[in-house]
């Protein structure tokens, strides 16, 4: 039914690529990702997201849907390969396979691209080291309903196989940018955006910070909170009250919290 | 320096006892669990839970401090037993071993026991699935401040070893009770405290609900929200506002965002 390349070699080039690709020099360098899952894909095809290619194992299916989704992918220009059982569980690098893996282009904004909603919400994270947080981090701000994510001097990218899957689709949609905190700041300050930088050792609550307007939040690393850079560079500094343990907010938990506060501001009467 | 029993072999009972306390049903037998790690363990010391045995194999240990926190542990009665490297890669469930795995013996708490601040202030959640956002419950409730964290018709326990390791901690300080939801209901009559279910069909917003005063905030499932049960016996319905995708809020996103709109008000001056 499906008019698909038929691969059963371990030793395929194209077998072997996809292994590679869960490392970032041989995705940068070749400017594509994965994406695993049904869901993943179907997320990327709901959102305009055409995968170049998509590699399918029958034998791997959990559902009946499967078929329609490569369908549809191959309609709109995927590329189909089917590959044997085998062959699938050596490229698929999450635990459970369902027999969907494809290859998408990545793209890569300028900040100077970036469409801003009036008045400008942002969220700008300076390197975020683990891909989970960066994906809850993606999913948090599209709940929150940010014009952009702002990813200055990055430590995962943006294709790590992890983001991709903890952003649950998100990544697809999410207007994102990969920069230098040195470029993000000075794009703030030639759009009169206002910047609130959360770290624990500010004085004021963010319940009483200023959270309207042109704005962007800042959020630090995991490790090492943000830089002086950016302490020196932000507007204003804000802190969650902590009731309990120190460590009990990781950094994806308190860009939430504060991006809502955010919304809860920017949506009361004025 | 240490006295510890050894143990080498891998047909040894206590190894195979660990093996099996992965799971529920001996662990809940035995009425004990593990935590592995030098930060759980040291945690749990910490908050005054004392370890009643503590596996260890240095050739795992990742950094200096192991056999200052084993002498401390033992000091308070943990007993002690050196085991193999193979043994310890068999008996330790985390991807990276640390070389220390304890077992602690369960409490179960009634929920007539509680200690309630004046006004309680409560979180209640119906059937989480996974362990990993209970765990991440448990850290929202502690940097909340909640007085207790109360688990109704539970689906994963408490003392799973990944709710263990994604509390971080929290887990060995928070007032938790694993209840049904017939009797955490009629507690909540009975001390008269208002309860505010969590549900995207509530009209109201939560930022316009009232979660001052004697209040539990009732959050449901992953997958299928609250039960009717709760629907029906809450005093009041809310919601948080969605401006993406219709899941880019898990249940444990949700809870936090809930829990700190309550500190929030509940912190305001009256």
């Amino acid at each position: 039914m499906l008019d698909a390349e038929q691969i059963s070699s371990l030793q395929n080039d194209r077998i072997k690529n996809l292994v590679k690709l869960r490392n970032r020099r041989p995705r940068d360098q070749q400017r594509i990702f994965l994406a695993e899952g049904y869901r993943a894909m179907s997320r990327a095809l709901e959102k305009g997201i055409v995968p170049r290619e998509i590699y399918f194992s029958p034998d791997w299916f959990q559902g009946e849907n499967e078929m329609d989704l490569l369908k549809r992918a191959q309609s709109q220009g995927s590329k189909l390969f089917e590959i044997s059982k085998i062959a699938f569980e050596k490229v698929a690098y999450r635990d459970r396979p369902e027999g969907i893996i494809g290859i998408i282009s990545q793209w890569n904004y300028s900040i100077k691209d970036l469409a801003l909603s009036n008045p400008p919400f942002l969220l700008i994270v300076e390197s975020i080291e683990k891909p989970g947080n960066l994906g809850t981090i993606l999913r948090s701000a599209d709940a929150a309903g940010v014009d952009a994510v702002i990813c200055c001097d990055s430590v995962t990218d943006l294709y790590n196989p992890n983001v991709v899957r903890s952003s649950t689709g998100v990544l697809f949609s999410m207007p994102t940018v990969m920069t230098t905190s040195d470029e993000a700041i000075e794009w703030l300050r030639e759009n009169s955006i206002r910047s609130v930088a959360a770290t624990p050792h500010a004085s004021q609550l963010y319940t009483e910070t200023k959270l309207t307007g042109p704005m962007a939040i800042i959020m630090g690393s995991e490790q090492f909170g943000l830089s002086e850079k950016w302490l020196e560079a932000c507007d204003e500094q804000t802190r969650i009250p902590m009731a309990g343990q120190a460590d009990s907010l990781n950094v994806a938990m308190a860009t939430l919290v504060t991006l809502f506060e955010a919304v809860r501001q920017r949506s009361a009467p004025q």
